[in-house]
């Protein structure tokens, strides 16, 4: 009866991670379907009247999810260039870089993450990510990197209600 | 050592579903305060343009929550009455309830769930939801009741986002 409670356990474990996994990679998909849906003009337009542009909200993104190479403890950024999209309010970037140079950006940050993630064990996942000490994440163990990851996951979901409400016009041919 | 495993997920199980936990009460929580944030008149705004009103999305939001307890096998709805705000437009309401009452029923479905939550097991999280059968469940082992929660904690994030646009004007006294 306690084996079969620990292998069950064991399992849940598994089971939840690939879960959040999912859920993560959904919302990615979700993100990137949405900038396929029309042509590149259209996200220059704000989400509403004075707010962000959609193709700001798409660089936001690279550099949201470009940050947890290194906060994950994978490698260096891939794009540093895109920092400022984070902290920073679209009102500040005169120019936005060419909306195919963020989704080919994107794709490539996705990528990387989803190679690094179908390695990674559960002992690694619930291990603390590298904006927490040794002594610090004794006393908060909810600081490991799963927790980093369900949280850019409501990030990501957040940011995809914006840009749902973007309004295309419709082109007259 | 093949029992510290053993423990260790044991430990993770508890973990990730408490952090589970936590994700979602801190979604429900930024909720409440953007609704405590203006005076109640202002949640008769659209969020954008010609789209939701705060308030249509706060009915939205019970009826969805509303609909955990059934779902999750905890106890029928509260607010059956609201169930209409699920799947149908804002635009379908005349009148929408008092913001006090719907704060009011925001407050008690999410107190009803907490109370539920907290006396959860890790098998009852891992367990079936009950829109999907044993048969299914057999071959989709995700389709447990803490991967609804995760996807409803992503809806939330989704429609915060959303209500985060609202622009309230300026009360010149």
């Amino acid at each position: 009866m306690e084996n079969q409670t620990i292998k069950a356990d064991t399992a849940f474990t598994q089971q939840i991670i690939k879960q959040v996994l999912v859920s993560w990679t959904s919302r990615n998909t979700a993100v990137t379907s949405f900038f396929n849906k029309y042509a590149d003009d259209a996200y220059l337009n704000e989400i509403a009247p004075g707010r962000n542009r959609a193709a700001f909200l798409l660089g936001h993104l690279i550099a949201t999810n470009d940050a947890l190479l290194p906060l994950l403890g994978l490698r260096e950024k891939l794009f540093p260039e895109l920092e400022n999209f984070s902290g920073n309010p679209d009102k500040s970037f005169a120019n936005l870089p060419a909306m195919t140079e963020l989704k080919q950006k994107w794709e490539t940050v996705n990528s990387t993450l989803s190679d690094h993630f179908s390695r990674m064990s559960a002992e690694e996942w619930m291990d603390r990510h590298t904006a927490v000490s040794e002594a610090d994440f004794e006393l908060e163990p909810q600081r490991n990197k799963l927790n980093v990851l369900i949280g850019r996951t409501n990030h990501q979901s957040y940011h995809l209600g914006q840009l749902n409400l973007l309004k295309v016009k419709e082109v007259v041919v």
